[in-house]
This record gives structure tokens, C-alpha cells and sequence, in this order.
């Protein structure tokens, strides 16, 4: 059985306009197990997820909650772990076909002088008017940045290098085991004389899945996103979506900022250490974009 | 190799009269760990901690924060996996003869009639004053018990049943991984007609490790604590300590209520199923208790 990895987009479990209540958050996750439960016993299967909305929740809470200092970055994204790893493994195990799931804890290394520990990108939380977020900054130093027309809280970004628990998950995929992993991009750490130390970042979801794809020699990197493929000239008359490209027609598409420019870039480095199959388009679309006839599809 | 599941008490972790914060339960966890890497490389090891501080504080900055409705304790539960599998498992890596660990989050089947749904016993968070007992009790309908001589929130803490995750420990456990799993006495969960669901609860951790240690058919199961043994006659002055002792001899002190209650039925379970050994006792004397010159070791 041929192996894909699929990262999970923010509304693949919870959508912009609505509150973070785990009842909205079960109902659009499992609207997304139900597509993916169609590959089970087809593919072999990791699925990774975002955790930007969950982990800003959880700051906030922190916030909240004065009795007990404010938890670093890294102890939250191993909370959002936990609990997302949860929600998407007991909605897809009630489905036919899938035998057995489990949430691997993932930790990934990253490298201490990373740029952007000196330049925050990665939203994390809910939306601010500007007279929350002067709040925020003035209380906490939080950094924000404008995304549309709306302020969010951005933190560092860092690139992932290493998977610490790569062996396990190669074992249970061995075991046709549906592996939950690399949830919220990882739990990031930095290496030094002691052994591994957590830092204060959310490492970007898409690369997370790229690095873990490559490590893994997987078949197959899905990227699976509110947007039914990449688009050319996007937010001009001219837009067109690309449908079977080369990662060479990609690359002028792979920035750092916006929506897309992670995941293009993800999946250029893929394609190009692989030599296998990309693909960036809608949730919905899953078959279809396995079956090349919806989304973005790119190869070497 | 033998494999030896471990109940890490409370104070493995943080300690009653200190702040709950992230360096506070490092050094504890840090200090746990030294002692555990001992016995890695000559055991399989698989390590069960409780999480009752840390599902507890979960629970006041879920209220603190209004903004989001309070999420479920099974949610909260397996937010706390997510965090304390990560800090033990981080720091365990940092010993020689620790090769590899991983923390598995772990579900655990529980009786939706079980009694204790009816009557809430387990302790989480903090000791309250009276005056925020009345508050939190009106506002959030939250139940209270005394402790010692304070308050403290109690919730229903059903038996549990069924790992779910057990095939995986196992295979792991083959692999010479150390497993942390079933943390905060894992995921309570029911089955209904849909497949599996959360529910509130917060199981006994000492009980998860000996259904766990029964399941896994461990040759050792050790519950460590902050006292040194089982004690007849506990807090008079005819107090003795037990040593070596067969499960008959403990059953007057397997008694629901108090600290060392589900700790004693917990052993005697393991013990009369396996015919195995188990342990109670300090996890500072975790050598002398397998060579069983400290503690109480309990024999069928």
C-alpha cells in the first residue's frame, strides 16, 4: 500500500465566524473524517494537523487565569496535541474500514538562530479590534500583525529540521496503524548540552508534513486547505488555477507571506527530494485530487 | 526483560505547597526521571502519572476565559497528556540507557453507569477558601469535598475498563520504547450506538495502571507515592508499616476513600490476576523496592 501524508488546514476542524466550542469543532472534524475515512485500507495513512486557533485559546486562557504564570508556547502546542490528536482519531475511528488510529506525541528540533525567532509570522488565535490588541500588547509584549483586514497575534516559525519520533511512527504505519502526528506542527525544540529544550514557537503545519513526508519516503503529500487549488494573478481578473504543473512553474508562487506561500513551498521541497506526487486543493476534493482530476497536482 | 508499569503519584510531578508552574513541575519531573532512567536498558517500562493539578488549573483558566464555552474534562484530560507526556518524556531523554520514548495518548473505556458518576470522589486543582468554594460552586455547579482540612473540586472517577490504544503499547513495548501512556488515568470514554464518545470524568490513575499492567500481563506494577509503605493503623499510635504481604492482608485497607484506598485495591487486582508482584512505596527508594528491602511488596 502506497503512503500519504495529509496536513489538515485550520477549517478542516474549526471555521473563522464560529466560536471554539468543541461542538462546532466535532462537527467540522468530523465532516473531515468522513472524507478521509474513504482512503482507509486503500493508503497508508498519517494525517497532520494545524493547531493556530487552539493554541491562541489557550494563551488567552492562560491569560485569564492570573493564580498561575502564563505557560510557554511549547507546553500549549503539546496541550493542542493532545487534544486534537483526540477529537480527529475518535471521529475517524467510528468510521467502517478504519481499524486503528493513534496519536503519536510528536516533538521536532529546530535550529536555535532560526530568522524568524527575530521576525514572528505564524498567526496564532483569534481576530483583535485594535483597542484588544493594544491591550494585549501593552500587557503581555505580544507581537501582532494585520491578517485581512483584522489583527492577529504572530508568533516565530521556525523551520522544522528533525522529527524526534520518526522511528515510532514508521513502526505503526508498519501495523497499518493510522498515525495522528506532528500535531500543530510539532512540539518545538532546540538541541543543546543538556538534551532537547522546548522553545517558544508554532512551527508552520505544512512544513511540519513536508519534512515528515520526506523522512517518511512517502507515496503521496496532500495539502488540503478551504481553497480548491493554487491560483496565478490571485485577487486579479487574471486569476487562473493551475491544475498539473512542475514545481519550476511553482516557484515564483513560493513567498514567505499570505496563505499559500507555505504550502507551495512545502510541496516544492517534497516533489523535488521525492520525485513523487503533490497535491493542494479542497477537503472535499480528496478523491479527486488522488485521481488528478481536481486541485493542484505537482510533480517533478 | 521484565516489563514494569509505573504509577507516578502526584508529587512526581508538583508538590502541594508550590505554584503550578512550568519550572516548578520541571524540577519535580526532572527529579522523577533521574530515578526511572535506573531501571531503563534493564526493563521494559511503561509509566502511568496522574494529573490532577494540572486538569484542575485547566478547568479555572477554561472559566477565567468567557469569551469560549469551558471545554469537557475529557477534552481537558487529554490536554494534560499532551503536556506532562511531553515534559516526562523530554526529560527521561535526557538519561543514558533511555534510547527511545513516546508518549501514546490513551482512551480508556469507562461504564456510563458506573456509581461514581453519582458520586463525585476524585480531587483536581487547587485547595480552595471557603468564600471561592461557594463562588466557583454557584457559578459553574462545580462539587466540593473537604481535603485534609480544606476544599477541593471532586468529580466522578469511574473504573476503568477497556484501553483502547493497547495493541500499539504493546508493539512499542516490543520495540524496547518506553511508553507513557494512559496519563491523568487516560481518556474516559463510553461506547454508544455511534462508536465512542467523552464523557466528564477523571479516572483514577492508580487503577488505569493496574487494569493497564493487567492487559499488558506486566510482571511488576509499582505505585509510587510520597509515603514510604502501607501503613496498618495510619495516624495512631500503633501505626506499623507493611513490608512483604499477601493481598489477603491488605484487603481491611482497600477501602474507597482516602489516599492510599485505590492504591490498595489497585494491587491487590494486578497481584490476584497476574499472581505478579506490586509495589507501593517512595519513588525515591524505587531500587530497594524492586529488590524489596523498602516499601510494601505484595505477593499473592
Amino acid at each position: 500500500m502506497e503512503l500519504i501524508v495529509i496536513a489538515l488546514g485550520g477549517n478542516a476542524i474549526s471555521k473563522r465566524n464560529e466560536p471554539l466550542s468543541i461542538e462546532n469543532q466535532y462537527r467540522n472534524i468530523d465532516a473531515t473524517t468522513q472524507l478521509i475515512a474513504k482512503l482507509a485500507g486503500k493508503y497508508h495513512l498519517v494525517i497532520v494537523h494545524g493547531n493556530g486557533p487552539q493554541v491562541g485559546l489557550l494563551a488567552l486562557q492562560n491569560a485569564a487565569y492570573t493564580q498561575v504564570p502564563a505557560y510557554p508556547l511549547d507546553i500549549l502546542v503539546s496541550q493542542t496535541q493532545g487534544m486534537l490528536g483526540y477529537m480527529i482519531g475518535r471521529s475517524l475511528q467510528q468510521h467502517e474500514h478504519v481499524k486503528n488510529v493513534v496519536t503519536v506525541l510528536t516533538q521536532v528540533e529546530v535550529d536555535p538562530i532560526d530568522p524568524s525567532f527575530e521576525d514572528p509570522t505564524k498567526y496564532i488565535g483569534p481576530v483583535y479590534q485594535p483597542a484588544q490588541q493594544q491591550q494585549l500588547q501593552a500587557q503581555y509584549g505580544w507581537h501582532f500583525k494585520q491578517d485581512g483586514q483584522y489583527l492577529r497575534r504572530v508568533v516565530p516559525s521556525p523551520k522544522p529540521q528533525k522529527i524526534l519520533e520518526i522511528d515510532t511512527i514508521k513502526q505503526l504505519l508498519n501495523k497499518d496503524t493510522i498515525v495522528i502526528c506532528n500535531g500543530g506542527g510539532g512540539i518545538p525544540v532546540i538541541k543543546n548540552q543538556l538534551g532537547y529544550q522546548g522553545i517558544e514557537a508554532v512551527i508552520d503545519k505544512d512544513h511540519s508534513a513536508a519534512q515528515l513526508a520526506i523522512q517518511l519516503k512517502a507515496d503521496h503529500l496532500m495539502i488540503l486547505t478551504d481553497a480548491d487549488a493554487v491560483y496565478e494573478n490571485w485577487g486579479t481578473p487574471q486569476q487562473t488555477p493551475l491544475h498539473h504543473v512542475n514545481t519550476e512553474r511553482l516557484k515564483p508562487l513560493a513567498v514567505d507571506d499570505g496563505a499559500i506561500g507555505p504550502k507551495v513551498k512545502s510541496v516544492i521541497e517534497f516533489v523535488e527530494k521525492t520525485s513523487n506526487k503533490a497535491y493542494i486543493g479542497n477537503l472535499t476534493d480528496i478523491e479527486s485530487l488522488l485521481a488528478g482530476t481536481k486541485g493542484t497536482i505537482i510533480t517533478k
